[in-house]
């Protein structure tokens, strides 16, 4: 039953419009094998279809964020066929996220490595705990965090990327969020309340807005400057024409709360 | 008469080669109404056909920069053709900056919001007041800024943008600066003689070179590595077939102080 | 005979599996002369040939890392053939360093402006004396910075490079480390130290896995985010059937020494 193994490896929890999705493997650092790639997934995918979801929160269980990939199932085969599906299993939950309609938030504690650290940069929005570090250190064992890169040269600028990369080394959580790989490093004991007052903020917006915005972000991201100016003035067009900016507007100009209808 | 709104919406005033151009709506925190954005699209264009001016200052009346567009007039009509045209407008008028052959530079006090904060974004360089403060508040009114994210989000990493975009939250100039909206933060009592040191240091080049530069400049963003180069040797190129390229050469060994033809 | 020209304008010196390439022109702060971007371009190819080496220092002989094109040259011919074949060649010599199999390192003291500000930032990695200097002053001789700046608005911030760019001012090296254009400022007794120490960490991994990455990490900064991912789980693919990530992995879960094949 994928049910079952979804609550093994990965859990969820609803707070009000809040999902709070917890990796669940914290003996292995929360590692991605293949089973909690496809359980991730499949929670997410959930959340995208459940209309009473705002935000979602991804944590992990025990001592640590996510250790990226599980290297044991790594050399349990080594047939070519084998590797694809591993890496496009990863790749189709980084574009989960993506392609989420509600805003996700990394909430980040102890070590964020390799596809850990791909799965922070993937994120909308990232809180890490101070002690918290960040690596891509497959250089190290000789399998490049060639998959990895791709969100974290999008995210930090591109010598900064390339010093992870090239060597591995571990980067504290406050140099993270100097380079913009997240958006806060807090002291542990503020680390829920932080990441709490992000989704809370982001909950309290009109999600059909939410959506229209997330989704244009990244298509504008990939495209030139006139296209990106052509594409997003039709999507604020259609945005205008929908009701929670009549709501929103008048709101605001009446002074008082907006009351979203969720299109 | 045109030339009277633009009077009324957009003041211009030549101080030398370096012209200063006024938001001038100061009780609506220089919002930008269809007519307002038509009236600065129009001074900018009179500038660019003006070889005289070397250097654009653009800054606002009273209270604030800008506060985005008139949410009055954007309720004013319901139609789909009056949203094409207002969000067609404001794109026209960030293009109209990114392709003057002058460089622009948005001189900032109090707010720069919404599409104000895109026009900061969207200008070459940004001084602010210390006490100036940038958001995209479009969300919390149901109108997410996907315009304003154009600039914004090719302007500071992308962690910080989504921070912006999806809270809607006001940063300081100090973090504008840290994240690279603006170019510096200074005292209050500084921020006219910055923006002036500025504009005279790029009053000085050629602006014939300033021109080649500026295009070339945004043409090659959007470009491929390789394709930025192909483009760009050819920019250098023809550059060195200029006049100015020859001129300021020879007056560097020389050591003396170049004249510029401006060809 | 041009192995005897490599040597007067660009000296190579190997120390293990470090090659270390020294701008030889001192007396010129390095100016790269077209036979200057040839040698180096020679020198950095065969280099590329040379499986022994799996890490590159690019340093400035004398006062300086590279004061960028030879002003001189330029003006000694003004026939388009010749301006062509200047910036081809400096265009071949930057991407010679980005398709490098080796990572490059370029260790700065002095100043690195124009061309060489370019040098500085197309390396993969960059470590500058405290007291180093960058510029893009192209503009104030009446030759604006189009090439340099293909490179350098890929590393700092826009607003950062069209500042450098518009303006030609000096940068510290502080500021150029927070901009994003090196990676580290370091005291200049610490500087030999300091660039040993990246490329002994560098020189330590899988010179294969560095090739595949290095590769992989230009090819997918100029894609489409879905591009990216389509490519590099494919490399990924490729680099876990490679003998390296099985050895770099086995070792790892046995907690020991991995001993690379370069394979």
């Amino acid at each position: 039953m994928p049910a079952a193994q979804d609550n093994e490896f990965v859990l969820r929890e609803d707070q009000g419009t809040i999902a709070r999705v917890t990796l669940n493997r914290p003996k292995a650092y929360n590692a991605l094998s293949l089973e909690m790639m496809r359980a991730l997934t499949r929670t997410l995918e959930a959340i995208g279809q459940d209309t009473t979801i705002r935000c979602v929160i991804v944590e992990g269980a025990g001592k640590g964020f996510c250790a990226g990939h599980d290297l044991r199932e790594l050399r349990s085969r080594t047939d070519r066929a084998f590797y694809e599906e591993v890496f496009e299993t990863c790749c189709q939950l980084m574009s989960t996220i993506t392609h989420l309609p509600q805003p996700v938030i990394a909430k980040v504690h102890g070590i964020a490595t390799a596809a850990g650290c791909q799965l922070v940069a993937t994120c909308d929005l990232a809180v890490a705990e101070e002690s918290a570090r960040f690596a891509t250190p497959g250089v190290n064992i000789g399998l490049f965090c060639s998959t990895p890169m791709v969100a974290l040269s999008r995210n930090v600028p591109r010598k900064r990327a390339m010093e992870m990369l090239l060597t591995g080394e571990l980067v504290s959580a406050p140099v993270a969020a100097d380079w913009g790989l997240v958006n806060e490093a807090v002291d542990a004991e503020a680390l829920e309340e932080r990441v709490t007052a992000y989704a809370e903020a982001v909950a309290s917006k009109s999600p059909h807005v939410l959506k229209i915005g997330k989704r244009a972000f990244y298509e504008q991201l990939d495209q030139s400057l006139d296209e990106a100016y052509r594409h997003t003035a039709q999507v604020m067009t259609e945005n205008m024409l929908a009701r929670d900016a009549a709501e929103g507007i008048d709101a605001f100009l009446e002074k008082r709360t907006p009351e979203w209808k969720g299109a």
